[in-house]
């Protein structure tokens, strides 16, 4: 028999708890013994749960369940960064087979981590940490073994994703998307962490462990967020064949293997072309897509969140450090786990196409100062739209596409821009994926 | 050392000959152990190979590798039913561990190979024989492992894909698209099981093995192919907001957990709703959407053919057998597998929007014939539209799309339409999915 402890019994612990007890005979099969869920830590023993929860397991005192010899596997659905971490490691250094759902704790501390699981000879699963029910973790890990990633890209925040879509099919402005998002429960009374990119930088982090052994900081990662796209550049973006996404960018420089040069990382939304499949993943749902030097373009997509499809997740890492377990050969999947600390890529090296709109009055010669700036900085224009005439006084949007440039050339014409007197306000910018 | 012999070395196995040395050092740090290619067999050991291959390990003989007790892990790359069936067979008795892409193998003989090696103790790995480099072997076993399959419907076949979008983007007739995938490699001079859908329900048979425990032969699953396909149905599809892609759909009724009621399967063109990802799977790409009951959607997509992506997925197996060989565990993953003959649903029974076009002559009271004709037997219209207006003599086609209704009701409506002396040729029906 295994037994597990859980710490934390909410929504994704009940899950755990339900999936463990319907699939109960399969899972005997496939692991070659029983799964019981033996302890189960929360903060208040009083509080109603789902019904297939033994309220006998329930406790408040953590190390009850850290200090049970008993006890092979330590699941972690809690969330938070501390106590989650003090707990983990205490049950790492316990020599206790470890899963985790907590995408800012790895992206905090997932070094560390992976690192004392390393020497301790555990392993320590974590599927349930990014894309919630997208298998993304194993398929880097295990599908890809015999490859190297080169670039990835992902929508990987549903509340982002949700508000986007929202505003791009309806013509919502931000705020009232947001509204109805956190209406609906898909986004939380404050709702920084999603609409302002932290949580997608969170889980880049955690992809660009798996798939670059990259050992990094997580808050070090570029970020934005969404609150600054209007309805406007929706319609724009429709116009020129692109839907407006909210991304996370991981890109390889150089030949690869693993140990490549500066690593590209950031966050923020993007134009993306309407028939790729990026564009066409909607609603809450997320998706990471893959490019392996060997394999090519791989695409996962599916819930990013909610209790059952992240528990599934969760059980599927019980399976696997369970049967590890079982066979004796615990650790086997942290040992090969290679973690380097690396450069990150400056922003300003970015390359990229770009979508502006400016805010401008309609004078005379404005166009030719606008497309000066940037051509003087070696931003050459692919495109470009006037919406209507202004008065004069009355500003009117001017949208450009760029051919590909350099993000310190368009960073630095948007300064020149945006301090003069002809614009209205400050330009916005969004990149071209 | 787990020591691998190759039955065959085409392109994917020279891939997998690759793959092994380029990434020596991780796969070791992986298995905690080397892996080395012993023995090869084929059938021209004269024949140019890839330079990472030691020509002293090739032979025309397969005992030689089948009787050598060194042999921990055979892989199978040959492809075709005989001798490979029976080669496989002799390997798994052996006592070896087996890893195969052959899909039509599978489909024809799946149940018997898994039950064998069950029988005996091994495991056998087939990620390589679905959709090339998609780990949707390992996400239906291992990802899944707490969830049971409702439903999954995939663009499995390149060549068909690659031809649809060709007939899409640029108006090509059917004919004219496959000679230009002959001429690029995707499309075999004879390309029958491929635009026909042999190859998509031998696919389908295999992931039904997997995702519902179905045992079937693969040669009773409903089929048809995309050669019926004309420009204009590409046109009409678009002007309703569809596009034409060549879907595998499989449906268990009922509640589930595996054991349900009949299976649906089925393999024919269908219209997909154009902001639907599986719209925007593009050219010789494949994709599978995969509907779990705790899960929800997950998809899947990425490069169904091709050496590399097919030797990555082999790859990836070869390393999963060799560490249950390496840990004592081998069987493990064929321990758990439960198959169970299937009935399989009537096409009959299916429920089903539909897309009819009749070519018909433009004379009074033809449209009442035909909307009669569906309504008697329940088949309701949505939407029409008509091309045009014929001189009487000549025909013009009239396309309807319909509500819900029953594939038995709309075949009978058909036949009746179909026979009339208005019709200037047999009535084209598309599902819609």
């Amino acid at each position: 028999m295994i037994r597990v402890g859980l710490l934390g019994c909410g929504t994704v612990g009940g899950g755990v708890v339900q999936l463990l007890r319907a699939n109960a005979a399969y899972l005997e099969a496939r692991v070659g013994a029983s799964i019981e869920v033996a302890r189960v830590v929360v903060r208040d023993v009083e509080k109603e749960r789902v019904p297939e929860l033994d309220r006998g397991t329930l406790t408040t005192d953590a190390s009850v369940l850290l200090e049970d010899p008993s006890i092979d596997v330590v699941v972690e659905v809690m969330g938070g960064v501390d106590p989650a971490r003090r707990l983990l490691l205490r049950a790492i250094e316990a020599g206790k087979q470890v899963v985790t759902a907590n995408k800012m704790l790895l992206a905090l501390h997932g070094g560390d981590l992976l690192e004392t699981a390393k020497k301790r000879g555990v392993d320590l699963a974590f599927e349930g940490a990014v894309g919630g029910g997208i298998p993304v973790i194993r398929v880097l890990r295990d599908a890809l073994a015999s490859d190297s990633v080169a670039s990835l890209s992902g929508i990987v925040n549903g509340t982002s994703n949700y508000i986007l879509t929202r505003m791009q099919a309806d013509g919502l402005s931000f705020e009232f998307a947001l509204k109805e998002a956190q209406a609906k429960g898909y986004a939380e009374a404050d709702p920084g962490l999603d609409v302002d990119g932290g949580d997608a930088a969170h889980k880049l982090a955690v992809l660009a462990m798996v798939a670059f052994g990259a050992r990094l900081d997580g808050a070090q990662i570029p970020t934005e967020g969404i609150r600054g796209i209007e309805p406007v550049d929706h319609a724009f973006a429709d116009r020129f064949g692109y839907v407006v996404k909210h991304l996370a960018v991981a890109k390889e420089k150089g030949a690869g293997l693993g140990r490549g040069g500066p690593l590209e990382l950031r966050v923020h939304p993007a134009l993306v072309a309407k028939d790729a499949v990026l564009a066409n993943i909607h609603g809450v749902l997320n998706a990471i897509a893959i490019e392996g030097r060997a394999l090519g373009p791989c695409l996962l997509s599916g819930r990013g969140a909610g209790d059952l499809p992240t528990a599934v997740s969760v059980v599927a890492d019980i399976v696997d450090v369970a049967i590890a377990k079982k066979s004796g050969v615990a650790g086997q999947s942290t040992r090969a786990v290679r973690l380097a600390p690396r450069v990150l890529a400056s922003m300003d090296d970015v390359e990229s196409r770009y979508y502006f709109r400016f805010s401008v009055f309609d004078r005379p010669g404005v166009l030719a100062r606008i497309t000066g700036a940037l051509g003087e900085r070696g931003v050459s224009i692919e495109q470009m739209v006037q919406q209507g005439r202004g008065s004069g006084e009355v500003p009117v949007d001017v949208v450009m596409l760029t051919h590909e440039s350099k993000e310190s050339s368009v960073q630095a014409a948007l300064r020149v821009i945006g301090a003069s007197d002809f614009v209205a306000r400050p330009p916005r910018m969004i990149r071209i994926h």
